[in-house]
């Protein structure tokens, strides 16, 4: 199944889509008494969701705003770090990376750091270009697990019975603050800085060991890659983060990113105004995004 | 003027305390109509003030258990690192850094890393050991600065006005994660890795350019110092954290800690269950905590 979080009309409206027949059905109207954002949708599903396959035809898609899936996520994303062999390569060759020794490319446990609420933007918002702070505005195609039962302690073999859904995520990077404050989280973190969506889908359509995921940049692939090559698989970062954090319905994961971001290249290329970054994870859908 | 969140007979009471009377009045009886956490009381704070005056005796402190002031942060908690220059070298000898360069002990801009909400415990509460997770758990004392007028790209010199208040917080840490995980969010951030208050005193009472800290283990004085020998003092950590984040009312700043932690001995000194942590900053009162 497949959610969005949609604006009708002005109004925040959680809905069942179906992106090939372009229509939605407002989950208001498909459980009555449904109240309440995405998190809230997480938190019920499995009591309502038989009622969610609609029997009827849906509305227009045509013409309605797409949101991201979880635009008010109650704390922050966690975000992994250099997970893809290729990019933990061309970040440590890039000299961007302060936060690991000398020669070491391969990290031996998840790297992880966090992006605020506030880094959250649909598709189709404009990244903002924060001109005053960085010069080097960077992207990252990432997979985002989104959390559907709660659990500490998860072991690697549970860990998918964790998963509600997956959805995608642009882990928008200012490489000269990442490395200027060592720490990663003020690069992550300005605001407008995760473009996120545009479909939260349930975990049964896909299968996390074989998500593929793709960028473009003004048309240009530069990212291309498939979740069998992370460093460490869903599963295992579940159990990681978990181990000492309880993980709540609602709770957002962005996975890493593959070789081909801007710093890959020599010499880097950044984003500037007007750059289109467009990313797509099938089934997920195309997230593409305006520097602004 | 000090202000608390309190449970009194099960149910979260924000308050006007004066610890020197033991006595406490709960803002719903001094300001009419007002509902709310700790971070409403923030936003409020400017129209209802004036009634905040207690006119009358107040009711016994004794019996009632305080609570952190801020137990729901709306996103991290923003975290400093390396920021007493006494610390930052004692840590960089320590070789629990692994985020530094190779010689590198003051950092040349501030360090940031968040904690989440769920990891913030009130005083007396007991401080989690997570024997299963870490063997290197270690205590930091720390100026909290709480956020009350949001503002993105504050200059150092208007920062203060943003300031509502201080409290205090211990930046709890498992030192193997820490080094392990590279980037220090997962060290962090283990449940219960926050022990808040006992107050949140407003910024009057306080010159954040002068502000003594204090921790005690087990009666033994660890730490000592002022918030002068900070290497990036809070108009600056105001100024670099909203360049490119909008801070908002009821955020949560904490500021680094002085030498003196466990890593700072030769043998490292961890916390063990039993172990009693006593910190102190005046005005703010006694932050004690036993672990698990």
């Amino acid at each position: 199944m497949k959610l969005a979080n949609l604006l009708v009309e002005g109004k925040k409206t959680i809905a069942v889509v179906d992106p090939e027949r372009q229509q939605y059905w407002p989950v208001t109207e498909l459980s009555d008494g449904f109240r309440g954002d995405m998190i809230q949708l997480v938190h019920d599903y499995d009591a309502i969701k038989s009622a969610l396959l609609p029997k009827h035809d849906g509305r227009p898609l045509a013409g309605v705003t797409v949101l991201a899936p979880i635009d008010q996520p109650r704390r922050n994303i966690f975000c992994v770090g250099k997970n893809y062999h290729d990019h933990a390569e061309e970040f440590s060759k890039s000299g961007f990376d302060k936060s690991a020794q000398a020669g070491e490319h391969i990290p031996e446990a998840p790297v992880v750091f966090t992006k605020p609420a506030s880094t959250v933007i649909g598709p189709g918002a404009k990244i903002p270009r924060h001109a005053a702070v960085t010069q080097q505005l960077d992207y990252e195609v990432e997979i985002g697990v989104v959390i559907g039962k709660a659990g500490r302690g998860i072991r690697k073999a549970d860990a998918l019975a964790h998963v509600f859904g997956y959805t995608l995520i642009n882990d928008v990077t200012a490489r000269d603050l990442q490395k200027l404050h060592r720490q990663w989280f003020l690069g992550k973190s300005l605001d407008g800085f995760c473009p996120m969506g545009p479909y939260l889908v349930t975990a049964d359509e896909l299968d996390p060991a074989n998500i593929d995921v793709r960028c473009w940049v003004n048309g240009e692939l530069r990212q291309s890659s498939n979740s069998r090559d992370l460093i460490f698989d869903i599963p295992t970062l579940i159990e990681t983060i978990s181990a000492g954090i309880e993980l709540q319905p609602g709770d957002v994961i962005a996975t890493g990113t593959p070789a081909g971001v801007g710093i890959g290249f020599n010499p880097p290329r950044f984003l500037q105004t007007g750059d289109v970054v467009r990313m797509e994870i099938p089934r997920v859908g195309i997230l593409q995004n305006e520097v602004a």
